[in-house]
């Protein structure tokens, strides 16, 4: 994305000192964009440009650096300068960047914060990781009731640079309870001498610094929030959440549940395919296709036990890959849906019959087909075969139709049943489903088979 | 969600016809918190409660509202009623709606509605689905250049009740071309008598009406904006996406590309798993499991024509189902990664050499764990048995373990290259991944195994 034309022309104008210049590039683009252009220079250089910006747009600017550049800053900027450019970033991203620094990092940097920093990073830090607590930023705008509309203008005016939004501003008490809300808009088109509590609504959406992150996220997605006010037990206001961040949350949190399905442990943030090593993607790879292949020499020794049943009709080991198969696409199917459902709170585990019992009648119906298809499959192939390994053709075939229905029938409901299991013992429903779901389905699909054969086949 | 109790008390003020009080309470709660009570009432009453309501207020509330109830108060309210609420309904929440309508019902409505609206729709409606152009909305703010930023707070004031959001504002020219940007934030804290053309941004991050909306909406995630300006091939404005509908767009985008991955067709909106029928779920779930079980029936001739191999050494058969479920867990993360990472744009298909020699790396390691753990396990079963099969338990351990680490490096490359194929012959790499890897690992795995046991075992 970096236009590579531009970043010698930065660099000239740096051995220009050619400030004015540079400044004006960087107040003309989106920080974002700046960003990316400086993430292309050395620390030194970046620094250089940053140093002569208002503290503001600088804060703005490096809170948009690649991560690992901002790593690479601070380690080889001295403290000072890195204690400054701390306390210039906004403080949410503030607290991401502080959490990623070892011990020892964070003992030299954050005493050369500001104090008032400081403290705030303090309080944010505190907040268990997950939380609506530790994605707050502090930089919220606050009015008090009692101002008029033009009071409440003009100090949104004098405060708007350190704010992260002052579109929505909210109205506490001397206690810093959270009495009301108003919208920039509300103001702007307010009758003049009218009072912040004239206008202000007081039925305000908010969430508790301890809810959970996705949760609050959700809110905010389904009343199109531009932020939510974050509460502490005592109603005092102690943070806002933003719209950008609820973003991020809910496609981390969904790229996460994928994750999980897939087996991928390890850190689930966008865009970290390509600056995760080749170890790191190991090391968060291969446990669980560890697991799930221990788990999978269970159906080695079903396989093992009705080893005869294979050995009289060898036919019969042909359709083993397409019934275990099937069996797990159609849980996977079932369990990609409740699991979705549930992270939306479209259901909850009170609805459980109402699910198994869709579940089951969807199942039924798809069962019906796929026993036809592998029935006539089975005639189409064998059918003029007299016997297929002293078996009839017509006895194969029914009995793989009659083990596949069943297993399709008893996989859709595996799939639907372990989401809600999970959640109902408050364990995260898709990291059970995947490596359980496969190695149940393959273990009950070739129970099923085995044994439907056995009594159709009168083996 | 809905409060049960306010359901009778709404009745008992409508019966009583008590429409001050039944306004206040619309005005005092959010738009969408008024949606979901009003969706416990039947469509006249939703009506008789709306039709004392602002017409801005009534068209936020009814985009709100359930889209079947939507569609039942469409079907049961007269067409003007119909006419007016969608003439009052936001730009784009209106187009949404109307795309559900039969050709019947739109012809009915449309005449209906105010002349301005139904230009608006008529323009709106006719970007194809998945652009820019077919999620944004028309009510936008403009300013001219030459405003003072007084003039412009003025006009934003009158105007904002119409629009979407005043937060953003697009200045254009005489022929609606976008020449700049200013925030509602720029013109607050802007020095008087300075005009717009001084204090506006002219380097505008925008989007084109025929760009993919996903591309559009990760615009708007990664420049954390409120709004970003769709522009036609002139360089004229013609709208706006807003953050929130960016948030849905990319929620839906990324559920579309799980469901693809577990072979579900069919709509993928959030909140519909409990709304769509039995039979909906049959046929949006049916047709992939059908497909994949037919081309499991590959795996199976395979399984035949080395029947010989199984039958001499029966134990062989027991190691299949791990081994090709190892093969499709170890696809499967390799795919949902690259897919993720192509979505995401952190990859292209100029990085495939790349993607595939780091694949290969994380598979070579992980094979090495998992023959380990293949060859050690059969040898802590079978060790003390002298001959299994007519052959040595070492010599088992070792086709399996070989077999398995083939297995796993194969499957992960094919999971890797899938996806970046599909994008290189613009195909959806999410709905190519799951079947065509499910098939590719299950023959490749199978066909390693029978072969490298042959070798081995020299059979």
């Amino acid at each position: 994305m970096v236009n590579p034309l531009l970043v010698p022309e930065l660099r000239e104008l740096l051995n220009e000192k050619s400030y004015a210049e540079l400044c004006e590039f960087c107040e003309s683009i989106h920080p974002a964009q700046v960003a990316e252009f400086l993430s292309a220079l050395n620390p030194k250089e970046i620094w250089e440009i940053l140093s002569h910006l208002s503290p503001h747009l600088r804060g703005e600017i490096f809170s948009h650096i690649d991560e690992d550049v901002q790593l690479e800053m601070i380690n080889s900027l001295g403290r000072d300068v890195m204690g400054k450019l701390l306390s210039d970033m906004p403080p949410d991203d503030r607290v991401d960047l502080v959490k990623r620094l070892s011990e020892e990092q964070r003992q030299a940097i954050i005493p050369a914060m500001a104090q008032a920093e400081r403290e705030d990073l303090r309080r944010l830090i505190a907040y268990p990781e997950g939380t609506a607590g530790s994605v707050m930023t502090s930089e919220y705008a606050t009015l008090t009731p009692e101002l008029t509309v033009d009071e409440a203008l003009l100090k949104l005016r004098r405060e708007a640079p350190d704010k992260e939004t002052i579109y929505y501003c909210y109205v506490v008490d001397e206690n810093h309870r959270l009495k009301g809300f108003v919208s920039l808009k509300d103001l702007i088109v307010a009758p003049h001498g009218a009072r912040v509590k004239d206008i202000m609504y007081e039925d305000v959406i908010f969430a508790r610094a301890n809810d959970d992150q996705e949760e609050v996220a959700r809110i905010i997605q389904k009343y199109d929030l531009l932020a939510i006010p974050v509460l502490d037990d005592e109603q005092r206001l102690v943070g806002i959440i933003t719209h950008d961040d609820a973003m991020d949350i809910l496609q981390q949190e969904q790229q996460e549940d994928v994750e999980k399905l897939m087996a991928i442990g390890g850190p689930h943030e966008v865009g970290v395919y390509t600056k995760l090593s080749t170890w790191e993607h190991f090391k968060s790879r291969t446990p669980w296709i560890l697991v799930l292949a221990i788990m999978g020499f269970v159906s080695g020794f079903i396989i093992q036990s009705y080893e005869g049943i294979l050995l009289q009709v060898a036919i019969l080991a042909s359709f083993m890959p397409m019934l275990t198969g099937t069996g797990g696409n159609a849980g996977s199917q079932s369990a990609t849906l409740v699991i979705r459902a549930l992270a939306v709170k479209e259901i909850t585990v009170k609805d459980a019959l109402k699910v198994l019992v869709k579940e089951f009648g969807v199942a039924f119906l798809m069962s019906l087909v796929l026993a036809t298809i592998a029935y006539f499959r089975v005639m189409v192939f064998y059918g003029n075969t007299p016997t297929l390994d002293h078996v009839t053709p017509q006895a194969v075939g029914l009995a793989v139709a009659v083990a596949l229905a069943l297993q399709v029938i008893v996989s859709t409901l595996i799939g639907a049943l372990l989401p809600l299991v999970a959640v109902s013992v408050k364990i995260d429903p898709a990291v059970v489903a995947s490596p359980l779901l496969a190695t149940m389905v393959d273990i009950f699909g070739l129970l099923i088979y085995f044994n439907v054969a056995r009594l159709i086949l009168h083996l």
